[in-house]
């Protein structure tokens, strides 16, 4: 298979003019990212892909993904989907996710995306994919469902205050 | 609040006599668990205890636990609760797990345990919670429902089949 | 096994004086549990159980209770544990639920119970279980995880409103 | 919006010749299925669509469709997707599902479609969804991610084994 792309038009129309660089800062302030070695991969409104190479420090005891990993990518793809359809001024918090694992995490590369179902005023419900690379083999190797809280008035970082 | 101590008596008596040690050689091959300073604490027929000192590498964009690694570290803990239930000769798949994020991980020590609601034959079920630490304080700040699988026959390392 | 009691003192303060009665009456004007014969039993703070009676209309294929109805059950009964903490004027909405069925469900008695788990301001976090009877033994088929919204603002019914 | 319809050309291959007639007789068998007047409105493999009519015996506290419910016609949607691929003289068991409510279930009409993500050799799993139409208005009112078990030498009644 393919790892599906995003859709040739947002099926959203985003509220806040600096949606992108709003996310691309949040994502940046996650350390976690940098520690697994995850990148921002695109991001549109209501849609988001991060990529995560695989290394031999990111697995369970068989040498594949950890399926936490693999979670903490999708739960970020995800979120910062429905983060780039939240007005100015909030935040996104994470309030639970369910994800199956579809096959074992065994590839050089982890694709996550993540896509707006319901962009509610305060809850957004997104679904969350992740693909496994190997070679010329591309396996949906995750599916994630998940309820994200905006939170108003409360912006993401001091900067997007000012 | 506190922690929940471990049942006083198993609820479940292990199928292998090495439950404890294969357990804990598992533990050691997850190298996630190395990368992000996890340790298993305790571990009985049916229970587990994983804890999580905090770091500013483990994030999400707020300075808080990232929602994924809350999530790796209890789908640990109840991934081994029920492995320390199967049979010799077997591993331990995550078919799929729920969590739902009740409050920040805000602190300095995450605490997740694990334990087993339901031991079948092929499909283990399982409890997870995240307590975090913040000086004098303790606040319960995840619960994850899980399904597992038994792969029978499949030893979860070479060293174990000899 | 037995069924688990409810806790000897409830954990939580209601918030509403009338808490217990408005359950009540919201249970009342819930048609459908009228449809399948099911019964509220206890209701405490944070706290619910719903009985069902085994018909033969309520099965699936092979004349258990279907496990959409298992879920229909545990769902009030957990909706219920979290709307008698809510504040006067407001109202309960399932936002999600994920449940386990861990057993057929093969009796003749469904006994759902729900308790809260995290009672926030907007969402309260419950779990909920349900436990089958046939003849002397006890048996827990399902057991759920839910996030509830509070609709403040917005009761329950125009009498409550009076 | 308008209900997705099936995918032109089925994603996978049956391996039961029967796989419709197998699927329709187990639907008959769901007595609850009469018990509130919902219709097998087609079958393909891996994918089922099942219809259900308001109806004022249906409902929560509000007069809307019941989560319960929903969740009831959206179980066996995608239970019987999934049963579709199961081999001859196999059996389908709901092992766990997660439903988001993403509206009011108000309207005159619920379809509840499923189709299979993953078609394992032991585990199937699945994603339902449902809409509710009312007027000339169709809203996506949930979505459900569920694992099913293949039930291997059990058929689903005694006159399949036949």
């Amino acid at each position: 298979m393919t790892v599906p792309p995003p859709p040739a038009a947002p099926r959203f129309e985003p509220r806040d003019p600096h949606w992108a660089e709003k996310v691309r800062a949040s994502f940046e302030r996650q350390s976690v990212m940098t520690l697994i070695g995850a990148a921002l991969a695109d991001i549109r409104p209501g849609w988001c892909e991060i990529r995560l190479p695989y290394r031999e420090d990111l697995c369970q005891q068989h040498g594949f993904f950890h399926a936490g990993i693999t979670a903490t990518v999708v739960d970020s793809a995800a979120g910062y989907a429905g983060f780039s359809l939240m007005p100015p001024g909030s935040s996104v918090l994470s309030v639970e996710f369910k994800i199956n694992l579809l096959s074992p995490g065994d590839g050089e590369l982890l694709i996550a995306t993540g896509e707006v179902i319901k962009p509610g005023k305060n809850l957004v419900i997104c679904r969350g994919d992740a693909y496994v690379v190997k070679g010329m083999k591309t396996t949906h190797c995750a599916t994630m469902q998940q309820t994200l809280m905006t939170m108003h008035g409360k912006p993401d970082s001091e900067e997007t205050q000012k």
